[in-house]
């Protein structure tokens, strides 16, 4: 139907030149389908089906909403998108396999910067863009799907296996996202950070999954695992929830030059946070692996309930949407 | 970070209990999962894989571009979003397996009459949603991945096989999608649609991907196949683009209550296009699943530059997206 983003044409700067430009652009940077699969262009990719469990999951990154771009460009924005579902598979203990990239956007949006930062993280993450869709929108909007596999004989870490008893462990401190975003809005024009504020501006450019990590926990025997996405707190409140344990945790380490605010609260770090039943054995395949020790950071509670940092009420606040639909 | 989507909140209006409420709703329409995978409540859906082929593929529907809402509810808004996609697996000679769904809006979006439509969807076409996302948005967004599978086997159906001498077919007439969305902007304040009318609207608001037409297609020998979603002529230009064929129609099948122009370039009908080698077997095929017998529209040539309609150029042009990045 018409619209100011629509026109009747085949006008070469519309809708299907610049998927082709994205394919070209894509297969440059990560190759093209093995044999036996299609990747873009056609109504859906046709793709091998993993042998063990497959993944599933989709994520939304709006302009504004969790994109400023007043700071981030447009190839952050579609890095960023790609991680956000990436980590999703990271969280399950599983290896990311393929991503479909829905893109909405007003007429000036420039799709070759935004398609550089999906390009750009479908390479660093192994995980191949395969089909998209793109539409006029009234704002920048990118939702990418991703599927994954867990290797055969194996299953995947859900958010539900947390038992009391079980340490509480993450791969890293945290607020670092947080940190980077006030770092970038405290920046002048053209004013680039140093020292530490460059890995804290990095770690909100270019957010990366945590994917060794899930695998690595996995394989170690984590019983529960989530990534922090929404904020440690509310990502715990979650897993605790879902596990139907409490949480008693000793402190939150904190990313250096971040706040213990922005560790507990900020979100879009991807830091893994697991329930492990044997800690030991967790450090012991990570550093097998070459990955950085898990920290911990408190241990799960029988009481349900109960959901304290060092001895006080444990917030659950994070960054959440609301939508006016009545609850119930 | 802050806006006014955002709150720090656990208010029960927020996106956490939206999902549950979803949950709960698609539950009870589509049943929960079989043993041996997890849906809805993870960081992803834990998911059986098909032992054949394994499509995927996503769709982005926004307020105000795919879906006028001054005609179509919020339901039909999510009804439509799930045809979209799945009507891409349809296009393959897929059996469509699982969507997720991720759900951009405003604060005062009715997320529960949104899931209404799309779970109404999901029922109809045996495509539970197993996952999805939530966020705000300046305006309703829906981007629905799904994912598909071909028996094993045989293989999916592409744009690109179809050869010179293959008989292009259709699977029922075209443009009541389009006659359907004049017909409501006609309607006055409360006026309900009569006669051919109600057909047409109902095929606008709730329109139906061909699944059985589609899998019936590429066990008939169909070589090349695509949806109808941008316009006939644009669809039939893919379809040859791909192909490298021409393509000589000689006529175009018009729904009842719609114009020959609703039906070449109105696109949203769904129907299938496909070029076939033996339209015998085809109908043969068609017959013995109960299926209507599928329309006979031309042939492809073996010079891909000559696309004709009744011996006349065939226009190109659809419904495209257009955007300012530079071609080339």
């Amino acid at each position: 139907m018409p619209t100011p983003n629509s026109v009747r044409s085949g006008s070469g700067h519309g809708e299907f030149a610049a998927i082709e430009r994205m394919a070209a652009s894509l297969a440059a940077r990560v190759g093209g389908p093995p044999p036996g699969e299609r990747w873009i262009g056609d109504d859906a990719a046709v793709l091998v089906p993993p042998r063990g469990q497959l993944l599933l999951t989709t994520d939304m990154t709006v302009a504004g909403v969790h994109a400023d771009l007043g700071v981030l460009t447009l190839a952050d924005l579609g890095w960023r998108a790609m991680a956000a579902s990436v980590s999703d598979i990271a969280a399950m203990g599983g290896d990311p396999l393929h991503a479909v990239v829905a893109v909405g956007g007003p007429p000036d949006t420039d799709l070759d910067e935004l398609y550089q930062g999906v390009g750009e993280a479908a390479a660093a993450f192994g995980c191949p863009v395969v089909g998209g869709d793109l539409s006029g929108a009234p704002t920048v909007v990118v939702a990418v799907a991703v599927t994954g596999a867990v290797a055969p004989g194996t299953e995947a870490v859900t958010r539900a296996g947390a038992r009391p008893g079980d340490e509480l462990l993450v791969t890293g401190p945290l607020g670092a996202s947080a940190a980077g975003l006030r770092v970038l809005r405290s920046l002048r024009d053209s004013e680039a950070p140093a020292g530490h504020d460059a890995a804290l501006v990095e770690a909100h450019r270019r957010p990366r999954p945590r994917c060794a990590e899930g695998t690595a926990a996995r394989l170690a025997g984590a019983r529960a695992m989530i990534d922090v996405s929404d904020g440690l707190a509310a990502d715990l409140h979650h897993l605790a929830d879902a596990s139907g344990v409490g949480l008693d945790l000793t402190g939150v380490p904190v990313h250096r030059g971040a706040t213990e605010d922005e560790a507990l609260h900020g979100g879009e770090d991807y830091v893994l946070a697991m329930a492990v039943p044997d800690r030991a054995r967790v450090e012991a395949v990570f550093a097998e692996r070459g990955l950085a020790r898990p920290l911990p950071i408190g241990v799960c509670l029988p009481d349900a309930s109960r959901r304290r940092l060092r001895g006080t009420a444990l917030e659950r606040h994070g960054w959440e949407h609301t939508f006016g639909a009545p609850a119930g």
